[in-house]
């Protein structure tokens, strides 16, 4: 699996707990506490994160943990919306700029 | 370009910006005033985002693009402090059950 | 005016303004922008609190200011939903052993 | 104890804490866990007030809670970094319009 497919894989597996029992595994006790558990934990996650950049010089590992939880719980949320991930994606990609500078990258990489 | 690839490419031209000059873009600018100024837009866009989901049904479209303006800010601190956007996908692929759930569903699909 | 009274003159200020032309103020704005965007400045000034919280030595004076700013919104918030003050100060006195101990230091300092 | 006093008792309760055993009481477990913690509590509870005050109209009780939790919080930090609340309340008193606005209320009202 190249390590840009991560994402999605990671969405695949969160689907596929949503019909999960509620005591199978910690994603599917979110999805059963419902969306307003899941938010609080988004909003937990962003304050750890931010606090970890704080501290980055201290401990670089730490920030690398918390922006992985955070998009962990934003992917939960998304999920639990059924919202694909290819929505957030391609928002992204339709921004100004990306695409364009992108393919002027690889010219120049080519 | 691959809709798993929009990441790292917005990444890559993330990167390209911070040596440019703080008038030439919002990143730019971004950048220029430090990392208190990011990490105040990633509170932000946390906010937005969980007041998005809370609305999802009057208006979905809004989570999506708030997903994209908390994930894009991300980035922006990741660059910033020059963490490679790799490290927090692996930090995520070597999470349980990834790899293995991905694997199965794969299989289930073929 | 006492300071302990601050807090209640405040929110008469803010309740008598619920009423005032929008372009009258910051905070006739607010009310009249909504509900969302009362939250989304209270999601900014709590960032920017936390920030100011982990720079505190370099600039003491910075958490002051943050944290008048997160109470001000709070109470913008309570204003605009019509909860008293007060409901929020009898919640914090009804818990426990604040009471207590108040009277307990009134005793040794009398 | 008038109402408005509350919060310069419960200042008075929390700083008493500041040296008691972190297993006595919840708020002294806080201060020895040190600032990181008490600090991801204020974005637990900010994002939580954030939560209630969308589901208002439904639980409004809850609001007053997670507005108080904020504010306790909050106080924690302060008692934490020996901020005086006073200085937060006069900080607030300060800002234009207050004084005036309440003033001018007090002689509405006599």
């Amino acid at each position: 699996m190249a390590i840009s497919d991560v994402l999605l894989a990671l969405e695949l597996s969160l689907q596929q707990r949503r019909t999960a029992d509620p005591n199978s595994s910690y994603v599917a006790s979110l999805y059963a506490k419902g969306l307003n558990k899941i938010l609080e934990k988004v909003g937990e996650e962003a304050t750890e994160m931010i606090l970890a950049a704080k501290d980055f010089e201290q401990d670089p590992q730490a920030l690398i943990k918390e922006t992985a939880d955070l998009w962990f719980h934003s992917l939960v949320m998304l999920a639990h919306l059924q919202v694909p991930l290819e929505m957030v994606l391609k928002e992204l990609s339709d921004r100004q700029g990306v695409s364009g500078l992108v393919e002027k990258a690889g010219r120049t990489h080519s």
